[in-house]
């Protein structure tokens, strides 16, 4: 029976989302081990995104295939009591049947990320963890249209990690927002069938760079060409990071 | 120099705003220990609204009297290195000077409190410690329905703690309203001069009650009027309620 699953984690304590042998902890490790404490069987679960250690998930989808036969009812409750009682903030929040040939990552057809800023002087102790605390006032009208200049289809080499291991580093980004919300939070939306490594917390901090003055909206078409990861802003820290939907 | 201050805090991990001697962490008690590190005086912090343990802050008002003339800026940017070094989850939002007879909580016109329900089956890693979690679809109409019946002047000494210090139980409520937010969170907004002790938190529990039917909006009436605490329904837990602000 393969399973589909959609998670909810808080990344801060994960060395990421993928399994990364036993001394690590990462969000695929806990949920193999909650699935093997619910029914005994070894599996791999595939999620839709490789998220880094620190960065959270509102929205992961995975899946699963199991001999046992699990009533949908035992997969949420079952995977949520043994993650519980092993003391992980990573929740279950939906599960269903799905095709044998459904792969949460290779069937998945898109991936959405939102990023929050919180752009003001003091650290928040309610959103410790959850948000990238910037001083000075950013100029977001500067950053949205900067990230007009990132949309769409381009050799993203400027804004990928050097331990990426894509094939190509042609992508295509389909949304790339920016946008002041209550509370001082400016969020950064972020769309594409699929990211290079780090793509998301490098394109952030190049649009924090111009929210700051110290990059302009015009530069980014010169950095695109660059090809070179030194030509964009520094890497945004994870814990600002939020994988929010897989579209399948 | 009277300083008033705007804190936001986490108060998962302290005993309450109110300092109760040595060996419980208050929010209080936290605050004047930076104002000594800061100054070298030993002053109370007087502030707006007398929190429960577990119960958050997201700006709560204090003030405080030290005869060191003092820059707003090293207020806010002292007492925040003071308490970040000390491991808190408090900070100062903003200051500023007020007369000498500003008193937080004597000139406070009115307290405004939010208190938020996660209305699914699983818990939320990425809230823990925000909401109350509450499976079940809760019936939001009828929640609000029962909380227009409580809304103005009335005898609420149903929805008052046993260990309630005020002289008169009799409070004005101006605002009680109750509404459906994004992701399953339910919001319920209470305002008022002041309140009684976990008044706002036997209303929600209450009201919780009334969106499970095992009360109905036509109980408020009744249970107004039996002036008995175990009339109403029971005390919500704290992590789910915030002190959003104070009037002047």
């Amino acid at each position: 029976m393969n399973f589909r699953i959609e998670i909810e984690f808080d990344g801060t304590a994960y060395a990421g989302w993928q399994r990364q042998g036993a001394s690590l902890r990462s969000v695929q490790g806990v949920i193999e081990d909650a699935v093997f404490a619910l029914c005994g069987e070894r599996v791999e679960v595939v999620g839709a995104g490789r998220t880094d250690a620190g960065v959270h998930a509102r929205d992961m989808t995975a899946n699963f295939s199991v001999e046992k036969k699990l009533k949908l009812v035992e997969v949420v409750r079952g995977l949520n009591y043994h993650l519980g009682a092993a003391g992980n903030s990573v929740r279950i929040l939906r599960a269903r049947r799905v095709a044998d040939d459904f792969n949460a990552r290779f069937s998945c057809l898109g991936r959405e990320y939102s990023y929050l800023i919180l752009n003001r002087e003091a650290e928040s102790p309610l959103m410790a963890n959850r948000v990238w605390k910037v001083h000075g006032r950013l100029d977001v009208a500067a950053m949205r249209e900067a990230a007009a200049a990132l949309l769409g289809r381009h050799d993203f080499t400027s804004f990928r990690a050097s331990e990426c291991q894509a094939a190509s580093a042609i992508k295509t980004l389909d949304v790339l927002d920016v946008r002041r919300r209550a509370g001082n939070i400016i969020e950064i939306r972020a769309a594409a069938k699929s990211f290079l490594h780090h793509q998301v917390r490098n394109i952030v901090g190049t649009l924090k760079a111009v929210g700051e003055g110290k990059l302009a909206a015009s530069d980014m078409a010169r950095i695109i060409a660059a090809c070179d990861r030194s030509a964009a802003g520094a890497t945004a820290p994870a814990c600002g990071l939020y994988f929010v939907r897989a579209k399948y």
